[in-house]
């Protein structure tokens, strides 16, 4: 019941008055948002710097943030051809400059051109600059063999984020049992369980078999699917390939299946496929579900509906700042598009800084170009070093007893499993903190090493683990690993 | 009722099924969303502009968009120094340059210094950059005559509608009666509509005085407040100042009162002051709510919650492309702040290009600055030229019989009152179309000037307006003015 004015004034008088806006009073689905990788232990860890600036002594002389994939952060230096390209287009008197090869001014020409006022400074339209939808268009059908795309189907975000909430916005309704249900995998990125606790919508868990390299088993969807059905309305699935936390590549037989299965269910499919140019493994290999689902033809290729997204924040380009992405949907319902395209146009665009970068991304240098070569060569170097990174790390972590790491065959991330002492649970559970949590907390303030804890992504009840990112630099990588290794002996004796 | 697999596949054999997600099936709230400034007369533009591309005939030779603040799509300059600084930033190599002046490299040494591995490629905290919140802050301080303003409550956001929308967010809760309901100007900017729609909170309308240059009554807010507690809690008030579409700028008279008024009822306050730079005519001045809310004392600057908006998309830089902007929270509760900062983390960070366009409008070159002279004369001829603009806007229109414009005090739109003859207003209900809509897509059919109807604002029934930037060059805006007028004249005689 609202009070009425008087009351308001009398208890403002009295000095009373409580905050309109309360944890109490606020939006209770906003309440529920967890997100980890920038959690309690990320805050604790700024903390920490602060202290050491101040001269505080720690058993540490730098924090070293392992808990994002933030490539630049960690010191890889940005690939100089995307940045050549998007100086020019901020400050188009350096077109006279002849310290800028001409394909970079060629290209930035090409894309002042397609911008309104010829300047990034105006707005594009909702869905990114056509030119720049189309060069995606022409991407995806190289990297799929031929098979065509429509730049009409792309849309150009603010980050593969904003395009993933984006469509399961549109997926969200219902209320009680018929509330709209979305399986995601565990271990999972917590955008997902972000945005469907933002929507009240139900999260169906399925788990990945950590057993087997955290593969996708399609009987794992149908009894999560199955049991999900009794209290809500499954309507989508997401994937995560390349795995992230779980570093995961899926074979192309195992798309096959969940896309069968995602038909046969009516799942609107999700495909988060941010990490396509992180692969490293021997014999891994990256199949886009748009390929695998236009391949399998009839009645799927025509039918299932499909969101894949991509992002200019991993890859080579590790151009998380600048905040550029797409998604390209597939059989979605014409008027869907429409209300996907009004939706997206209440916000405007997406920056067009980030839409330059993508530009390059999707469309980089050709052999005839003047900068081709310098760009393959970074380009190279930056994948050389993740995958040598992503091997360094399995080796150490399985040489250390009580931690397992599967093989990280693509992303940037570990998940390796941690065996805790029962008496280092009990000690956690008194301080009313998850185990890895506990052990997680106790890493950073040894150390000064910041990973994010299993619980963050979720994981098999009883089962411990932590995400570290592969992207520290070499020289400090290896002394991080054994450092971590050895902490996890010394906590291990601690609480046996 | 979720249908089984077996049944799937069989209406899959038989070429019945329906897509997953459809008109009926979707999120019914994002159905409901509206966003006229970017709606089917933006789309119609669209494919004139295709049309006269294809060489067919038209009554004229360029769509004019005159329906979106889009200063540098309608040929403004951008400003040199900041887009200096940012290409220094994208691109540091040019640090080297002998072509940049010394204090656009000293801005952008310090930015890139307070940026994760010196790189804007690399995220920065979800607040964003932490010097750019204390240069935000000093900035505020400055603005407000001395009165503190804490970077810790201020959260850099992408454009000012994300920070909007994530206030408007906090708040909204409840169900049936007890939704969340929220006061918004009417005419209004319809990101409010649209995002309380998206929420499924309550628009609670206040009218805003045509008759009295579109000032803002309490007695009407009293009205609209009362009326609304029948059937929602009305929980925040929505104010637009400098006034968009309708170019008002409030007196420090009226936003004391608004102030009480909003304690008194127990209202959380939206302050959007992204046109707070945007103030043209004589005897106006831009007072910020923080301002007045403290100079008010207590009980009020230690109670009133209150979240002001800008952004870099507005004033004399008109950088809407790039997505910067900002939100200062004022007495909102520490666990709220909390939870705001939470929310903001899942997507990340706001796009660094913006955050660094931000520090300049913020902390421009000093005098002693070897840039101050122009950095001071570009943004000087930006502002003249738009007072120019706003002056003849309100003379040409108030000189055609039928068509009625308050004075353009501020902001960049001026919405003048057409008159429409019954008939016209009958043949727009026979097409299914606002009368207004029908007025605005003629004009444009026949003129090409693209205008946004006064529907899609809001406003008092039985009246029509429309929304018309002031941002076109001056040598094509007085044509522009007369033509529009002209049209008004032969469309009111055609169906007289």
């Amino acid at each position: 019941m609202a009070l009425r004015a008087g009351e308001h004034s009398q208890e403002a008088a009295n000095g009373l008055k409580e905050k309109v806006l309360t944890l109490d009073s606020m939006n209770p689905c906003v309440r529920r948002v967890e997100y980890a990788v920038r959690g309690p232990i990320v805050q604790r860890a700024l903390e920490l710097e602060q202290e050491l600036r101040q001269g505080v002594k720690k058993p540490f002389t730098e924090v070293i943030r392992a808990n994002i994939g933030d490539a630049q952060a960690m010191g890889q230096i940005p690939i100089t051809f995307p940045r050549q390209v998007l100086a020019l287009c901020v400050h188009p008197d350096l077109l006279n400059s002849p310290d800028f090869p001409e394909d970079a001014k060629r290209k930035a020409e090409r894309i002042l051109q397609a911008c309104g006022g010829h300047s990034l400074g105006a707005y594009s339209i909702s869905a990114g600059v056509q030119m720049i939808r189309e060069d995606v268009a022409r991407y995806i059908e190289r990297r799929d063999g031929g098979i065509p795309a429509d730049p009409n189907n792309i849309f150009l975000s603010t980050g593969a984020s904003d395009a993933i909430v984006t469509v399961l916005k549109l997926l969200v309704t219902g209320e009680g049992r018929t509330r709209t249900g979305v399986l995601i995998p565990i271990p999972q990125y917590p955008l997902y369980s972000a945005a469907l606790a933002e929507f009240n919508a139900v999260q169906v868990d399925y788990y990945l078999d950590e057993e087997r390299a955290w593969s996708l088993d399609v009987a794992e969807l149908r009894r999560a699917l199955g049991q999900a059905r009794d209290h809500c309305r499954p309507r989508a699935l997401c994937v995560i390939n390349p795995g992230n936390p779980t570093g995961q590549v899926q074979t192309r037989e195992c798309i096959e299946d969940v896309i069968r299965f995602a038909f046969e269910e009516r799942l609107f499919l999700l495909a988060d496929e941010v990490y396509q140019d992180n692969v490293y493994a021997k014999g891994s290999q990256f199949h886009s579900f748009k390929k695998v689902l236009m391949e399998m033809g009839p009645p799927y290729a025509a039918r299932q509906e499909l969101a894949s997204f991509h992002s200019i924040s991993k890859g080579y380009m590790g151009e998380c700042g600048f905040r550029g992405g797409y998604v390209e949907v597939v059989n979605m319902d014409a008027a869907v598009k429409q209300q996907m395209q009004k939706l997206r146009s209440v916000r405007l665009c997406p920056p067009t800084p980030g839409q330059v970068l993508l530009d390059v991304a999707v469309s980089p240098p050709a052999p005839s170009d003047p900068s081709f070569a310098q760009f393959q060569a970074e380009r190279r170097a930056v994948l050389a070093e993740l995958a040598a990174k992503a091997k360094l790390t399995e080796q150490v972590f399985n040489e250390a007893p009580g931690i397992r790491c599967n093989p990280v065959q693509g992303a940037m991330y570990s998940f390796p499993r941690v065996q805790l002492p029962p008496r280092a649970v009990q000690r956690a559970q008194e301080l009313g903190l998850a185990p890895d949590m506990f052990f997680c907390l106790r890493l950073l303030e040894e150390t000064g090493i910041c990973v994010v804890p299993g619980s963050g992504f979720g994981q098999r009840e009883g089962t411990y683990h932590f995400r570290m990112t592969i992207l520290p630099p070499m020289e400090k990588l290896r002394p991080l690993l054994e450092k971590l290794s050895q902490f996890h002996a010394k906590f291990t004796r601690e609480y046996s």
